[in-house]
């Protein structure tokens, strides 16, 4: 008999779960009291949340057959907010997590998801940062919720409001992929017949890979404005567009590189990758501005260019033209568009 | 036709909750960004989540008939995390709130919660504390999680492991109210029926009011050990006492006169107001260990005394004697209990 979340109670589970989880200096105090102490040395902490619902963000069994595991969403989980705090050129120092189970949960899907929090953040270079305490609910779906802290650092945050005229715009890390996953998962095609291409979308999609070095570096190099990829970049450039109050243009050939490992899982799903690549979320890509003639850093590729608002152009320009939505993704995600 | 959260794109419905939230001066940077900015002016922050689930922390409709409104559950989900930083001897300073909700949810639900944030944050007397972030995410059901930050503001943190043999056991607010207020929802008993004990029991267990001036001012005034009562005072009298290996010995008059104020709701219900007492959780009191001989803080009374640890006793006692559970409740909430 597989042992469930609902045959322990919430200490015994907690006590399977903390050792499984990192720790880091930046946490003066752990879990086990009311509240946790983490480290703020500059006198500012960033803070950020962010939640995966069962079904909507993820599924445990998919129509291709594929399950996504504890330790997927617990890496997910951790992956998603950590880039967050990366997006303002931060560096992450600790997690909180609330994790909300049906009693039925097998404990060794929520074993798996300490250790999948616990690999992304090693894997993924935020060894700073450790889960710092966490909430433990039963309910009728998985729902995950991290809130993360971050330290600037001494730094100013980089916001999306500082883009200007003249600026290059570059991404650190990858678009469309994720979304090419989410379609294969949701296809009649099975695991077995996925070639290197379509396997490295499922992972990214699974088990987001966000570069976490290229926010401090960014922000140190002198980037004007930044903002994590999560709904899409064309509804991400937007919002820098509009918050910086400027036009964002988007160079063709860019776009048409970053679909090029895109191509094959298109044919196969008669899709254009172009949609995946201006409306895919969740690769969790790094969209930054800089000053014209300063070398990008490491990492970074430029896409675009930033041009002066203007009331008669849209936000986002595609070589100076409005983009026309090909596919029904375009837009980027919505979570309650019907 | 009421106008639902899945009538609304996450950006309209976000614009419909901002302007419903307080600002304050902690937050340096607020909603809007990646991440958002908040001073931790002593180098430290206090972190702390906590989750409500739909159907197990409440109830759009209760077996008597009363429906928990968004204000209601914002003003909980303000109240139960105020009170964790409150127990470390800490002041608020800010909120992240994710918040999944069916595509049916009406907007004016999603408004009252905001609202009742608010309150609870004002009324509580934490309008230091301001919301600097959130989340949304469509579920099956409602799922609200707020992470807090908070400042010791220079103070070292009062853990639940500092009491001492001979410390002074006191309680600042409530214990039992809330458990007799779920109680009555449970019941069959329709609100009209309800007397003024009735009347108090629901409201705190709706909208619970954690004594907020006590945390810093007991950890002023020398606290050795400090914790919410969130699930029932026999358990977490317990967590005390593990956690700083004393035996917390229960005065039993205290416990009568906390019991006062549920005997007629007791009554009506054919319960034992001790078992409310001694398990009833969600009043969010604060239990707290003074040295003996010091004055306790205004709004303290105390409740029983620390003994030495000893491996032959329970680590909590009445008068000297192990407590003899008489209801099901006694034990406290467990999340996952079948």
């Amino acid at each position: 008999m597989t042992l469930t979340a609902g045959d322990l109670d919430e200490s015994a589970l907690l006590a399977r779960i903390f050792p499984r989880l990192n720790s880091s200096a930046s946490v003066l105090l752990g879990p086990g009291d009311d509240a946790a102490v983490v480290a703020a040395p500059d006198g500012r902490t960033v803070v950020s949340i962010d939640t995966q619902v069962q079904d909507k963000d993820f599924r445990l069994r998919w129509p291709n057959g594929h399950a996504s595991t504890g330790f997927d969403v617990g890496w997910k989980a951790a992956a998603q907010n950590l880039s967050d705090i990366n997006a303002m050129g931060a560096v992450a120092s600790s997690m909180v997590v609330s994790l909300t189970i049906p009693s039925q949960t097998p404990v060794k899907w929520v074993e798996d998801l300490a250790d999948g929090l616990t690999a992304a953040i090693k894997e993924l270079g935020a060894g700073d940062c450790s889960v710092a305490g966490g909430d433990l609910s039963g309910g009728s779906e998985i729902v995950v919720t991290v809130a993360i802290l971050g330290s600037l650092e001494g730094r100013e945050p980089v916001l999306r409001s500082g883009a200007q005229a003249g600026d290059v715009l570059a991404l650190a890390g990858t678009v469309g992929r994720a979304a090419a996953g989410w379609a294969l998962l949701e296809s009649a095609i099975p695991i077995a017949d996925f070639q290197l291409e379509q396997e490295d979308a499922v992972r990214i999609f699974c088990r987001p890979r966000p570069p976490l070095a290229a926010g401090p570096v960014a922000a140190k190099a002198g980037a004007t404005a930044m903002l994590d990829i999560s709904d899409g970049l064309l509804r991400d450039a937007t919002r820098l567009a509009k918050a910086s109050a400027v036009v964002v243009d988007l160079d063709p050939e860019a776009l048409l590189t970053l679909a090029e490992p895109l191509w094959e899982t298109a044919a196969l799903l008669g899709m254009d990758p172009l949609d995946w690549v201006l409306g895919g979320g969740e690769d969790h890509g790094l969209l930054s501005t800089f000053p014209a003639g300063i070398p990008l850093p490491a990492g970074f590729t430029a896409i675009g260019s930033i041009l002066p608002g203007s009331h008669n152009s849209p936000p986002v320009t595609i070589a100076g033209k409005a983009p026309q939505p090909a596919g029904t993704k375009t837009a980027g995600w919505d979570h309650f568009a019907r």
